[in-house]
């Protein structure tokens, strides 16, 4: 195996890699175990017909490289292709549809941040902006986390989230963070207007800045022993309460 | 240090051992790092509060034991204490509540489990039904992906979730399945009435005799690259649109 430069990285895990494949043309070559049959065709088969050469490996090849979970299958990529913060606030306009955009400040956790992508994506969202620093990157174990989303989203990496939020509001987009202790609930809250959903950071949530930059703050009602959910989770939930108000009336 | 005996266990990490000490009476013993200053107080002064002893162990001793994340704290508890599904059915009629149980049919994932019950006990549900064959246990891990909730979630383990199904039905609780590719979405559904939902495997969904017990399933519209969100911010969205409904008109 030749040496791989610095715009080749590693991806694993059955979907993470399927994905890859189907989205486009930055797989350089496949990966899966000798040992393996049952569902490595399911990958195999659309790397030929896309003409990228599949290797056989030992088990031991994928233990020495990646952790748990990754069934055996890898792919050499080049690196996630980001668009640019004009590019993102294009495309509600061409899907024809109010801006639905993710603003993460400072996610720190690779599996938070992957579940977001994943799961924001599911509903709708047009794409995400996250900081390059005092954040996750777009680690491998963040293209396993999104199951392959990380694929198809608009992602966005900008030096100071605050950049995108001044941005967006000159362009009249309802800046909503999410804050636990807000008295808002997000069901309060038109969120059929064009919008951005802030999330903070899974230990200390909003920075106070970016907090004071937001229109409103909203936060899911706690009722159990514990007071706080997961920053996946609270996404999902907050994503998915767009995505029904936008489906019209029940 | 002794030998723990069977009826002991371990958790690990700050808010699952803080909600253990501050939950009742199943801890036995509090391990804090001897190098740890930051936060430690956090913990000590609730157990000595409760006269629960206080060991001061070296970082290895943690490392020995533990997976990454367990912050340096950990305690050895008495197993979680379960509710029957007697006592589980009586929980509505005491808050005086329609019903909100949740079903796992054969969750395996026991960071998917733990992170369930964190975010169905967060929304308002009164307890937890899963299967001891072909699911994940209450292991460690599990407490700490719930962080903490696990200790005052009312949770009942049953050789069969179908035998918890057919008796809430006779008590007329509305079945509610989550099913990739049911036409339904949970707000096209009256979710204030009393209501289990039931969630199946990561891998498989619900098995084909569980969703046929099922009075209706219920699935979220997918618009993103990847048609799948993760077990647990689906329990987390489904289990918030029944907080939604029954906070009242919006």
């Amino acid at each position: 195996m030749k040496k791989k430069d610095d715009s080749e990285t590693w991806i694993y895990g059955f979907n993470p890699v399927l994905e890859a494949i189907k989205s486009g043309n930055r797989v350089s070559a496949v990966y899966l175990s000798i040992q393996r049959d049952k569902g490595a065709s399911g990958i195999a088969q659309p790397a030929a017909e896309r003409n990228i050469p599949v290797r056989f490996e030992d088990r031991s090849f994928f233990d020495a490289r990646f952790p748990k979970g990754h069934q055996c299958v890898a792919a050499s990529v080049k690196r996630v292709c980001l668009v640019s913060l004009e590019e993102l606030m294009e495309a509600p306009g061409k899907a024809d549809e109010p801006a639905f955009f993710v603003i993460l400040d400072c996610i720190e956790d690779p599996r938070n941040f992957g579940a977001i992508i994943r799961c924001v994506d599911a509903a709708g969202a047009h794409g995400i902006v996250f900081q390059s620093h005092r954040s996750a990157g777009l680690t491998p174990l963040v293209a396993k986390a999104s199951a392959g989303a990380l694929e198809h989203a608009n992602l966005v990496e900008i030096v100071n989230v605050k950049h995108a939020i001044e941005k967006m509001k000159k362009n009249d987009i309802l800046i909503v963070g999410a804050e636990a202790g807000s008295k808002r609930t997000p069901w309060d809250v038109d969120l059929t207007v064009p919008i951005a959903i802030v999330l903070g950071s899974e230990g200390r949530g909003l920075r106070r800045t970016v907090g004071e930059m937001c229109d409103l703050t909203v936060s899911l009602p706690m009722k159990g022993g514990v007071n706080s959910l997961n920053v996946s989770v609270a996404a999902g939930i907050l994503s998915y309460e767009i995505a029904r108000q936008r489906s019209g009336p029940a």
